[in-house]
């Protein structure tokens, strides 16, 4: 077990990797080539251009100002200077509401910690005699937490009153989150401007009918229930395999332009390239001649792909977006039930544009019971018996396997480092691979359950991932076994043994999981910052695709939160923070840099780099606090465990009224607020349209909408007559005030013989 | 063990018995005296009188006709004769559909009982050698049970198909009877005549205003926020005080009559009574002017409360009744939020006016949380720990406590017989009161909760009394011990454990469950029909208090159908029979004799005997249909455990799909079907609307709803001046039309100096 010292060897460790990242971040982000991959945000929205400063032709790919290396932290002031109302100007609610889960986890955790140290640690410290005495190997660690005590003692009366007063201020913290997050949902959807999802309703499920197409079935039924409201609509079309179509040749295109770039470069030599599987095989043939004519190919099919769309009936879903009047007018028909069968045109918000996920529209609704029920089964299974079919995959992955299927390798396996690495390695990669994979796996789970909205997508995604987190890393450290040989055991335990089984081996994880919370939590938030995957990327695009400015403009990859997969993550650490506040306060504050530290590194990210996907107003957060008030529970079960065995019996009626009253706390929250997330007042409604009337009342509401909901790739071409102009670039503009037009719409001159971009690869040429 | 003979005789013994009560009902039934008791819903439809056809003078109270005797089950035909719409028209939809979860279980257990009898009952039958050779006591019973099977034989192959053939039948009977009462409920919904509650809309927690009246600010909130549809509204207003006083004063009134009456026969001795406590100590007064003065006061006292709840504001509840001009206003207002904060104007529908709950609607929206977990915890209890208090009034009903209590019991106590009965009796008794109370107490416990309309409460308490049954009844005869002694063992046994604990003690059982089923399900359903209460007391009244026909009228007792105690009861032979459908199949025949019977009794009593409180519609069938899956699944769970322990083990996963799909059977079930029974469709109410307007454009509708929502005590005071007039009685003929005008209603000249009901006492006094 480890000792203090260890621990700080670790942290030592752990500090100087994360300060090196910092360093090499702070390095990189000065150079004015990585502007692109550092402040991606600002050039989306127009404020910052291309390094095109006057000075020397060097100063505009390195920064030569010594100066400014000295400030290598100054981010951070600058990251946390922004107040809230602008960062939601800027980045959206969705951003700066994830921000505030970081921000709950400092006002949990340090007047936890404190608390803890002033009461828990000399509780602990000061009882003698127990682990000296005994046999068991013991750290200072285990000194300062409850192990310490023994058995029977009357001390165990400090960490129940203190686990009661973490209850009331965590219930505390979280009842006065929600009421802020509500209120500032409330506030930015009243706030908002005009947005088609605020008129407009999705309807899914429409009943064939044999006499009348889609269009009009939806028209008169709208016509009929809701005379006063229906303004129109837009049917959606299946346009997977057009979408499909579109990417091969984008694909093709990409390799046109390599090649093309190539032939520009060396005109002597033309590029070519084989026809057969991947390039690698069969007839030589010219590359640029075989790129143009592949993508005139597709092209073609592309044209006919979208007339067929246009004119089949066939392509028509039996789904539409439904426009109303008012805004009012759509807040009823979304929250109400429209006919008899509750199956049949099924009602609800339509998400924003961007939200929409238009490839699930088409599911019926009986379907869905039977998907659900499979990813269910599928979640299960892929909870707790993940380790099968990577075991097996292991099984393979041996030394004796490669050589049966690969025996003209022998020679090189079998030498000695080599087989050493591949031994040691191997095994490791099946699950590394499988790891890396499953945020994807559990996204695909969630499109196969079909819902709708890309936000709904990702927040179910979450809970997929917290579950597999609370069970595989959570419950996996601390029971030895897998994740089926614990639920085997759960199975065969009784409801009272587990959280007693549990319990006891919590305060000797507490140094595994210390150097979890550096390892996984500093460094890897710390990493985060350096973006080193977008980083190489945009240079290797920047090399081999870019020609003109708006390549470079799409060779930039922002990213977004990936709420699906980092929010479970951070649950994690609220997790073993309400776990161990009692049990063994040393580890919190390894918690509270980990929060702290996450908090200023993503809030740099979404001011400089993120482009969010898509805007939910903060839909997410009654997940956030269900998965919190969770922690909390098994926190509170697992303490009556470890209690339990530790004879402290009179303890356990008064801590099995702890979970009783948070759960009633979570219902009264969940009656209170969360209806704040999910339904539409019609008071706000009536307000803003009488508003809305009052100002403006000669605007043309129909033509505002007509086009809102057309399938993205629509909506290109119908750019040039439309109404509604830009499309999504124009909307997105209108969403997120801006001082200045994106560049992507102003005509920008070809600098294509100018100074900076074309000569690029020369400059990185001469540096190899 | 009881061996077949044994039960043969059970069977005959009860049988018998419940042939008595059907002679004694049949006889009883035909004395003309006994009309109003056995016949009281067709009095209340005004279509029979009492009982003044010609003849002699005894015939009007005996029947003498002797053959109408012979056909003493007549009317059973009679009772089933009637066709399920016009039922409908009869009773109204609760009662039919009530009936529907009879045919239910006929539906379910004939068909299980012939698959069960010709798969099952063989393969049992001709294993031989388990039982005879092992020394457990074994009955006849036994043999045809699962118990003859020996562990690990492949005869339990034919036990997993057919509990998969029943779990398939269960689930397309349930499926078919919830598309079967859903459809009733909209087609009722549908044709139902203009009702007040289908405008109307109950909206709670309307926020305090210190500028306006409630009244005025729910005017003002639903002129801006509902402008096209709102119409009027009805404040609620605070009368629980001035309800307590009417009921006193009708009291008093009742005394005053049998006072009245007593002197009116012997007008020699004016009765007289003591004023002190229940009229046992004080002075003595004349009883008829003691009562005329507390009369005058109470009367008094009423009129200034009437007053004071008119005028005075704070009698004014935050609540109110708003009426919209049409339904599809209604159903919108009802189905949406209103303001931001979802606790603030709670619109729900209004239930119909007979079946508002009035003393709950003022309770505030945050005491509901705490009040739902105040009771959701004292139902745990109650269920888990009730024993403990009956224990302890147990050991102080023994003979030493009585005689400490009152010492000048003694020698009588001490005789033997009357010893020996104490001992026997009193023990028994508490627990007999505490059952007999138990609806009663969870009555009260619903409506602490606070629930606002008699349907929902009936159907709250429901599901307390299911979970009471099925631990106490159920699992408690199973498993001796008391509940907490088995909610104890549970906690510390694993939780493959508990299946098979219980699940081995099933066959054992079932001798006891099928002498159950014949006590409490055969002789109680035959005791139902003859109501011996209300036949007493229908007497007891008739002769002390009733002067008039209006009396008599009053005297009568219909009751309804208690759904809160009956439902519950019905459920645990559901439960019986799904789980020893495939255990021990020989208990099926005795579930369908309980079925059939009741159906035909239950059939007859809605015809005949009871008057339906409120009409919610059916709005209880998911709850019914959600316990019928729960048995289903304790039935899948049990045989689970107990196929485990005759080591039939690679039975275990294919029983384990079982539960797994009847639950997403429940999840399909609950989303297909439950929203017909919680939601109005917008088109149904568009529909409704257009036809309205169609045939009566001239409908004043403001008029029709203005007095529909007033307090029940203060509508009598309002019916002179009113325009609905007949008040409560005029909406319920309404609602279910009749041939003809009740004569509540018409003028009906006094019989009292005339033949049949002043002489009434006279005739009972002669037979005494």
């Amino acid at each position: 077990m480890a000792t203090l010292t260890d621990i700080g060897l670790a942290a030592a460790i752990n500090i100087l990797s994360a300060v090196a990242f910092l360093i090499a971040f702070a390095v990189l982000r000065l150079q004015p080539i990585n502007d692109r991959v550092y402040f991606p945000k600002w050039y989306l929205k127009g404020v910052r251009g291309s390094p095109t400063r006057s000075g020397t032709f060097v100063h505009k790919f390195v920064n030569l100002n010594l100066r400014s290396y000295l400030r290598f932290l100054e981010w951070m002031p600058a990251a946390l200077r922004m107040p809230e109302p602008e960062l939601i100007d800027h980045a959206g609610l969705d951003s700066a509401v994830y921000l505030r889960i970081y921000l709950i986890g400092l006002k949990l955790f340090v007047p936890m910690a404190i608390l803890s140290f002033a009461i828990l640690v000399p509780v602990n410290w000061t009882n003698s005699g127990t682990l000296e005495n005994s046999k068991v190997e013991y750290s200072d660690i285990d000194k300062l937490s409850i192990s310490n005590i023994p058995s029977g003692s009357q001390r165990f009366w400090a960490h129940l009153v203190v686990a009661y007063a973490f209850t009331f201020w965590t219930c505390y913290v979280l009842l006065k989150e929600y009421e802020i997050v509500a209120s500032m949902r409330l506030h930015f959807l009243a706030s908002e401007k005009r947005r088609p999802d605020q008129f407009t309703v999705l309807v899914r499920n429409v009943p064939p009918d044999p006499d009348e197409s889609v269009s009009e079935l939806v028209e008169h039924f709208f016509l009929v229930n809701h005379r006063d409201h229906y303004l129109t609509h837009q049917v959606v079309c299946n346009a997977n395999k057009l979408a499909k179509l579109v990417k091969t040749k984008k694909q093709m295109q990409n390799w046109h332009d390599y090649y093309q770039l190539k032939y520009d470069r060396d005109p002597s030599k033309r590029p070519t390239r084989k026809t057969g599987f991947l390039g690698l095989c069969g007839d030589e043939v010219d590359a640029i001649e075989f790129y143009t004519s592949k993508i005139d190919e597709l092209s073609e099919k592309e044209a006919t792909e979208r007339e067929m769309i246009k004119n089949n009936s066939k392509s028509i879903m039996p789904a539409a977006f439904v426009s109303f009047r008012t805004r009012w007018g759509a807040a009823v028909c979304a929250q109400t039930q429209q006919t008899q069968n509750p199956t049949l045109w099924l009602t609800e918000w339509a998400p924003e544009p961007r939200d929409v996920y238009w490839q699930n529209l088409a599911i019926p609704f009986v379907s869905l019971t039977v998907r659900r029920l499979i990813v269910a089964v599928a979640v299960f299974f892929l909870t707790f018996f993940f380790m099968i079919p990577i075991a097996f995959v292991q099984s393979l992955a041996n030394i004796e396997g490669i050589e049966k299927v690969v025996p003209f390798l022998k020679p090189i396996i079998e030498e000695k480092t080599i087989k050493a690495f591949i031994q040691g390695f191997l095994p490791g990669i099946a699950l590394k691979i499988f790891l890396i994979l499953l945020p994807t796996i559990l996204m695909l789970m969630s499109k196969f359950e079909g819902f709708t909205s890309l936000s709904v997508l990702q927040r179910r995604s979450a809970s997929k991932y917290y579950l597999f987190i609370l069970v595989n890393v959570f419950l996996g450290s601390i029971i030895t076994g897998t994740a089926f040989q614990q639920l085997n055991s759960f199975i065969h335990q009784s409801a009272t043994e587990i959280p007693k089984t549990i319990g006891v081996s919590i305060p000797q994880k507490a140094t595994f999981f210390i150097t979890y919370v550096m390892v996984d939590g500093w460094a890897g938030i710390a990493g985060e910052i350096l973006r080193l995957k977008p980083l190489i990327i945009y240079h290797l695009k920047n090399f081999f695709l870019v020609k003109t400015e708006k390549d470079r403009e799409e060779a930039m990859d922002p990213g977004s939160i990936d709420f699906a997969s980092s929010e479970p993550q951070i649950q994690l650490y609220f997790l073993l923070g309400l776990v161990y506040a009692v049990v063994t306060p040393f580890l919190l504050p390894f918690i509270i840099i980990f929060f702290a530290l996450a908090y200023a590194v993503f809030r740099h990210q979404i001011i400089n780099v993120y482009n969010q996907e898509y805007e939910s107003g903060a839909a997410f957060w009654p997940d956030v606090h269900g998965r919190i008030i969770t922690a909390l529970i098994i926190s509170q079960l697992l303490l009556l465990g470890l209690l339990s065995t530790k004879h402290a019996a009179n303890s356990t009626p008064l801590l099995l009224v702890l979970p009783v009253l948070t759960i009633s706390f979570h219902r009264f929250c969940k009656n209170r607020y969360e209806p704040a997330f999910v339904k539409y007042p019609l008071q706000e409604a009536m307000m803003k349209d009488t508003l809305e009337h009052a100002t403006e009342p000669n605007l043309d509401l129909r033509a505002y909408l007509l086009n809102a909901y057309v399938h993205p790739l629509f909506k290109d071409e119908d750019d040039d007559d439309s109404f509604s102009g830009g499309g999504e670039q124009e909307y997105e503009t209108k969403l997120v005030p801006t001082k200045r037009q994106s560049q992507k719409n102003t005509p920008v001159p070809s600098k294509y013989n100018g100074s900076s971009s074309p000569s690029l690869p020369e400059i990185v040429k001469e540096q190899l």
